[in-house]
């Protein structure tokens, strides 16, 4: 984590504005599927999940906040479930507000996946951190946007198991298809596809450049920065 | 706390719809205090400041969440730092969808005095658990407005140095003005008086029961419940 985080300080040191969106990682996750929270609010243990879940996120987000600390920067968490409302699983009322007003006062506003209120019938809704990168992306007229993933970007076949994959340059729809056909019945890169779907969201939506990449060897500053970096570019929605 | 979470719990069983407002009490005060979070973003320490305020402010709020949890409430947090944003101390934007819909899917809104970013000069301000407090009862158009003090309501003096001060029972705008008198030089009181402008504002607003109460002898679910109590009502604006 301490690496991506002083790239991502580098960066803002240098003027650029950037806003954080993390995931649930170990934290939010087990208990998220533990308590069915995709089902929403079925049962009296569903409220129990929302508290502990979203207890978990803040444990999370805590160490994510005291590193940017530890390294100078000045962190300012906005908590999705305290910030969006959805209705049947879209974004119905938002605080986006207070990540524009965080950015101008020199914050770095940090947002993560969270448990959020959902006026339709569910009643709360898993609000990933993928979708919100590609709303606030959209939202805040963004440049880039960048999903930071432990492998250099999107492959064909799974990096991790054909150490031979090779690493897709330029990802357009054909792509996307080809990925689909390898992923379905696999969960993990299930996973994978909405995230590529929401890149293409935030690309057709006007973000220059949206890319897959790596944190290692500087490689997210790079991609900050608009130097050559390693990873999967989209170029045609 | 744990007997004021189980009577607003008693209530709630019965139907009763409940926001809960808290304070920072020994949690974000004295870092606020150190950082001079009341001057705003003043200096490079000020961000520091912001952060472990409200890390504090979320240390306390779990205290509350779990404690609800605890007796089988359900809980639902709404940080104010993540769903305010004010200008020049007043709000601006906030997120007051978020605790309607909170009460209409059956959890227990918390929410909690904070460091809150401001589009004005000084980024940031503290907005008090008693702004929030009269601030929701007015926009959610609240029937009661109940302050839980830890004495039995307002006093002309001290009630914990003069054992013998008498309890206001109705408070109008001459009883406050005694009071402001009586406070006048003392941090504390002038707290209290600012508490009480708060109220008036509720009650000029036209929430019809505004109270002062203490927690003792189940006398906030007194209160919750409409029945006789022992306390402060303000009565004339």
């Amino acid at each position: 984590m301490r690496s991506m985080c002083s790239q991502v300080l580098r960066h803002v040191e240098k003027g650029g504005k950037v806003v954080v969106v993390h995931g649930g990682g170990s934290f939010g996750h087990p208990l998220a599927v533990r308590y069915k929270l995709n089902m929403g609010l079925s049962s009296d243990e569903s409220y129990v999940g929302v508290a502990l879940t979203r207890l978990a996120m803040r444990r999370l987000n805590e160490e994510v906040v005291k590193e940017f600390m530890k390294l100078g920067g000045r962190p300012y968490a906005l908590e999705p479930s305290s910030s969006f409302v959805l209705e049947g699983g879209n974004v119905e009322e938002h605080l986006i507000k207070g990540v524009e007003v965080a950015l101008e006062k020199g914050f770095l506003p940090i947002l993560h996946g969270d448990v959020v209120l959902d006026k339709g019938k569910r009643g709360v809704t898993i609000l990933s951190g993928d979708t919100i990168a590609s709303f606030l992306a959209l939202k805040l007229k963004a440049d880039k946007l960048i999903y930071v993933l432990d492998v250099d970007g999107i492959y064909l076949e799974d990096p991790k198991k054909r150490p031979g994959a090779k690493l897709v340059k330029f990802l357009d729809r054909e792509v996307l298809e080809k990925i689909e056909i390898a992923a379905s019945g696999s969960d993990a890169t299930g996973g994978l596809v909405k995230k590529i779907k929401e890149a293409f969201e935030a690309f057709r939506g006007g973000v220059k450049v949206v890319c897959f990449i790596s944190w290692r060897r500087k490689n997210l500053l790079k991609a900050l920065d608009g130097l050559k970096f390693k990873g999967t570019v989209i170029r045609g929605a």
